[in-house]
């Protein structure tokens, strides 16, 4: 039998297979769209049976696999490397149980994010973390560990999973993790495969931890005359005691970027830099919250202590901040950065940044979450040729990770490592470190078909 | 050479090692001393280079190597099941670092909890991980995951580890995680080997994050006329906004071995049980959560709300918590289970045991942390001979862990599996998950030197 009548046989639904030249050029690639692979069959799956159906068949004929959420990412995670199958699970999507007793909803991984948080919220609960691309999958979110704002006080996607169903390589369907909230019981599998990108087992469903809504939040920004005495200020702000939700900080050079995009208006252009905090809880404890740190920055140098007086310019000040990516990519394609360096580091990382960009001349626009050391750079193509583009940006990245890495920062704090980001997650990783995820990758996947030369995989 | 010859090689101290006969029978078993292994040698390490050259004479030789922190576990986890070398970190018990800038500390993983809390809290600074066992290693904590009473607010000893500098099986040294906060960068070994029981890698140092010190910190007792009232009460309370740091139930038989034990009276004696709770943060804070939670534990059947109206009270209260297991013990030999089930499970579990013990006429004390579904038993001798005890308790366990599991529970909330949960943990455990278990073992320690037999090892 054929290939496609194999597959056909497994998804005995014509209407959820794509074949070979017929597959979107969208399907093989990620958001970016520069990194485009091949495969071929993309299959939309509409169950766990199907997936595992198609693992089993996969592995007994050594056919690779890529597992695909929304592929809103941003490192060439779902860029087929060696043809083979897509599995898409954009209509594997549904919310499965909602279990306001256990403090948990299960939902199948397919589903997206924003409709997965409105959808909670919707009960009076809430889903803390919060990526900036809210039309990415929960499943996505899980595999590649996904931060954003709200980290500071919340953590991330791996502290709000409670368990997954996964299909292993060789199609055998099982659950790591429960609805319990502790667990000392053997190895902690679903804590090795969040975060792993897809190459060890494909994640099916999903339990979700989920709490009560708080009941209040105000975001303040903070102009500084320069960013060395803004981010300085960052530490001062988490030893208070005040429980920050979000301490974003950005350059006035970057807002400007921003302020252009949207045509809005940030106070204080004379700042340097910007802290932007958002504080959540109960009125009276955010409140009170906000009086200690309005003594922390303005006793730090801060120009003014800024609370939006309204929520439409509250939504406007978070508007220019989550433009930011977009605004870059309006004057020039841009190569996305994610590494994360220790939170007494970021001054000294940005001040290297701003050095490394004048001296090569390749722009590196800097912003991100301050308050886990977390730093996203745009850099900035401009007019460089495809050639010129690749040769400088591969060795004035080599220079950057290898600044983090001296810093103690690592490759990726938020977007995982995929395509983009392989090349210097293995030059600056101890082989050690290498020899050890390879091993386990081989030990659960031991044809190498799940998400093959991604990430870590050798 | 003769393997003492060897060992003495690497470890040019007499005074640290101790061979055969000579070791001592507490180094060859748990806490409680019912389990009793052998060894060929104790050393009592002092270096990490020392145990990567003991492990890489171990592995190349094929002998067992046991870690072992305090020794204070209660599942045998200590106890050698093959002889071998016993690799004792009493000795390496430094502070290495304290970085208020990270908010981190790096210390050695022989040091003591009680000694490691109380170091961080005279620098204005707070290790939420509490397990009952404050005299337990740091690294032995994180071997088991170790939860204990301020997992509601805080989580567990996981998510306090920022990394791990480990000896793997064949003698390399390597760090897993690191002071950044966020990552997504390759394979989460860190969580890995956090809980995996000394099974894949020995941990010998370990950074730890550590958090500005509450300022204010209150308990309450609440007293219910019945156990089912109490236990749905917890729900309520978790949902209810007020963010409580620990949430444990007691039922009122349980309370009078305690006061019989301490001769401390807890007030409403014609209770049947007890809510034990505690809030910590700013002082309004608290404040206005012990409101909240008043109102909600009135309206939902409390007889009473009692705030200890001295600091001395409230060390009773926590006094005749704190010796449950010591008041059963003084009365009998009992085995300790650390079972955990989901949070709205609690209550039928309770039942289930309660009936149990009636029907098979053996004691079983309940109590625990209610607010995240870890259930401590006492299961108690009482009379039984050494062969009606063993007979008995396995087929009493087997029916305990099978409801718990029935009820979507797990072995182990913080305890850990070890030697003695090993059977219950491998009977229900399925059987892909044990696969996927002993492949990563494999994968990381093929001559299966490290703690073998242990917990999940097949």
């Amino acid at each position: 039998m054929s290939f496609k009548t194999d597959i056909l046989q497994i998804i005995k639904d014509e209407s959820r297979v794509v074949f070979d030249k017929q597959i979107e050029g969208r399907f093989l690639s990620d958001t970016l769209g520069r990194l485009v692979g091949k495969a071929d069959a993309l299959v939309f799956a509409a169950s766990t049976e199907e997936v595992s159906a198609l693992l089993k068949y996969a592995d007994a004929n050594k056919i690779s696999v890529t597992p695909r959420g929304a592929g809103t990412n941003l490192v060439g995670s779902t860029v087929p490397q060696n043809g083979g199958i897509i599995i898409d699970f954009s209509k594997m999507n549904k919310i499965l149980e909602f279990d306001a007793d256990t403090f948990t909803a299960t939902v199948e991984s397919g589903i997206l994010l924003k409709d997965f948080q409105a959808f909670v919220e919707s009960k009076g609960f809430f889903y803390p973390p919060d990526p900036g691309e809210k039309s990415a999958s929960i499943g996505g979110n899980i595999a590649t560990n996904a931060g954003g704002m709200r980290a500071v006080k919340y953590g991330v996607t791996r502290d709000y999973v409670r368990g997954l169903e996964v299909v292993l390589a060789d199609g055998s369907v099982t659950w790591v993790g429960s609805k319990n909230v502790k667990d000392a019981s053997g190895l902690s599998l679903k804590n090795l495969i969040i975060g792993s990108e897809g190459t060890l087992a494909v994640i099916t469903k999903c339990i979700l931890k989920i709490i009560p809504k708080p009941e209040y939040s105000k975001s303040v920004l903070v102009p500084f005359a320069d960013l060395e005495s803004g981010i300085s200020t960052v530490q001062k702000i988490l030893f208070a005691n005040a429980n920050p939700t979000a301490v974003e900080f950005v350059e006035r050079k970057v807002v400007e970027l921003g302020e252009k995009f949207t045509g809005i208006k940030y106070p204080h252009p004379e700042a340097a830099a910007y802290l932007l905090l958002t504080f959540d809880g109960k009125q009276n404890e955010v409140k009170e919250n906000l009086e200690i740190i309005k003594n922390v920055v303005l006793q730090n140098g801060a120009l003014d202590f800024v609370i939006p007086e309204s929520p439409e310019r509250l939504e406007e000040i978070w508007k220019v901040r989550g433009c930011l990516v977009k605004a870059v990519e309006a004057t020039s394609e841009q190569e996305p950065v994610d590494l994360v360096v220790p939170i007494d580091k970021v001054a000294e990382f940005i001040e290297f940044v701003n050095k490394t960009q004048k001296k090569v001349g390749m722009q590196m626009v800097a912003f991100g979450h301050a308050g886990d050391g977390n730093v996203h750079l745009c850099v900035v193509r401009g007019s460089r040729s495809e050639e010129e583009w690749k040769t400088e940006l591969q060795k004035n990245m080599e220079c950057v990770y290898s600044k983090a890495y001296e810093l103690g920062g690592l490759t990726s704090g938020e977007h995982g490592i995929g395509l983009s980001k392989r090349h210097y997650f293995l030059k600056e990783t101890k082989n050690t470190n290498l020899q050890m995820m390879n091993a386990i990758k081989t030990s659960l996947d031991p044809h190498h078909i799940l998400n093959n030369k991604i990430s870590y995989v050798l």
